[in-house]
């Protein structure tokens, strides 16, 4: 065994994903309930935070009120805000809604793309350079999170060369920044890195973060080669709420505070205080009204020994 | 962001601990249902388990039947068996019992050892000798598992060289091997490869193994940790049995399918096949009657796409 040296950056970017891809499974949220989550989790620091998406009230009924909610965004002027569309639509509404930086997922995979959006990947591609304009006309930026972007429930694995082109295609379309997701918790750490590599030499200067979920319990793991692998970008979803809806008890995102806790331990800087996530959580379980998949959440925040608080 | 290779050993060793710490805390479980969940054990084929401990019916009725189950170990040769206890008289029972490779505890922090064993490091340390001698005497050896070895939940952090001069001593009195527990399920990948590195600098030669907890969701980073520095000694349990009873609900071992997942799927060989473990996972929830934390095991087999399981 020789010796090795665990390389990590000095601080990561952690985008909160709790209020639209935690929330869009859930029974619907009132506002006021939402406001209070919200306010819980401006008070952990965090710098990113994706609001709501802008979608068929009819296919997410939990996010209905995205227009409602944008309207609140601006009593926390320290935030970056941003919003998922799902088309051109949405990101007309989410313009004038006041919110300019968007995301737009494409699934890398088709047989994911049609169950999910109803088209091809290709024709899912083909949007982006319109949704990029109406972005940066409004004076935000327009990041693809590449869907399925290891394995889809329907197609199995995902080619590496088809996710490299989704990136490439969507950068030359005009995106300003990727996010890979593993949509079904199914990728691990080697896997993780290779993607990374392929699509980081495809499209070079394009920022890259990373979208896992912890149905296997590797989400944790891959987040942690990421970050070796030098991506500071990183979703999370307060504690841990995101689970798929077809596979009952199963975890869903990786639980902010857990990313947290894992990355400020191995002295990683996040800017996120974990008392105040747990007290997120907590506003998060009252609002949703049922109990979050997140260990360290389970496990309490008093039973860390106070010397490790203390530090 | 630079190019990163993710550099794994090309298999490793995991050692089954569901017998002995998983169900150490449970409502005993009988014999003929502990018979079913180590046959299933055995069908997936890992090469080590911790077949029980030899410790008092008193404290850990959920084991009273040590020598029970040990009369039976017989059956599956092909196995590596071991079996904890907590001095010098529960290693002349494993001896009797015909369990010659025996496990010792000895917590790094005071708080613990004497909140767990009743006596303090130094106290505990001093038995490692004679416990050497009955397991050399009998053809077997001796393994130290340094507890505490990072956290303590009386004493807080436990200092680097602490746990060292815990493991300088015990392979000094005769052990034969070490591993490293984070037992309360505290510690992060940065603490796990300086601690790594400190006790092999200390040891050299002496084969080191990890126990870790996922009670804060970093149990499955933290072996990635430990792999990538070298280990290839891993405990884990099936079905991440093993929670502690003063943290309902939290989530105790790592899972061993979750384990060998993240791991072969990385290209790490193991020599365990994951449907097995979901098949061995069964048989124990329904030993133990509740429900287990394993989240992929929730998530369920069947869930991972027929062309990853193709593969």
């Amino acid at each position: 065994m020789n010796e090795f040296d665990l390389v990590l950056p000095s601080e990561v970017d952690v985008r909160e994903v709790g209020m639209r891809d935690g929330l869009q499974l859930e029974a619907p949220v009132p506002l006021a309930a939402k406001l209070e989550m919200l306010e819980a989790l401006v008070a952990t620091g965090v710098r990113r935070i994706e609001a709501t998406s802008f979608v068929s009230p009819k296919a997410v009924p939990a996010l209905a009120d995205a227009d409602q909610v944008a309207a609140e965004l601006a009593r926390w002027p320290g935030v970056h805000w941003s919003a998922l569309v799902a088309n051109e639509r949405g990101a007309v509404r989410a313009v004038d809604a006041g919110v300019a930086d968007l995301e737009y997922v494409v699934s890398a995979a088709d047989g994911h793309s049609r169950a999910n959006a109803g088209r091809s990947t290709a024709e899912a591609v083909a949007a982006v350079g319109e949704i990029a304009r109406l972005a940066h006309a409004a004076g935000g930026s327009l990041e693809v999170i590449i869907a399925t972007a290891w394995d889809c429930p329907f197609d199995g694995r995902t080619p590496i060369a088809r996710t490299v082109d989704v990136a490439r295609a969507a950068v030359t379309a005009g995106a300003d920044q990727l996010c890979l997701g593993d949509t079904i918790g199914t990728t691990t750490p080697l896997r993780v890195v290779q993607m990374l590599d392929a699509v980081r030499r495809a499209c070079p200067g394009i920022p890259l973060g990373v979208h896992f979920h912890d149905t296997r319990g590797t989400g944790q793991a891959n987040a942690l080669a990421a970050v070796q692998a030098g991506v500071t970008q990183l979703d999370a979803s307060i504690g841990g709420l995101g689970g798929c809806p077809f596979a009952p008890g199963a975890s869903g995102n990786i639980a902010t505070e857990e990313l947290v806790y894992m990355l400020e331990e191995s002295g990683v800087r996040t800017g996120l205080d974990l008392d105040a996530l747990l007290v997120a959580a907590r506003a998060t379980e009252r609002a949703v009204g049922h109990e979050l998949p997140s260990s360290l959440y389970r496990a309490g925040g008093r039973s860390v020994p106070r010397a490790l608080d203390a530090r």
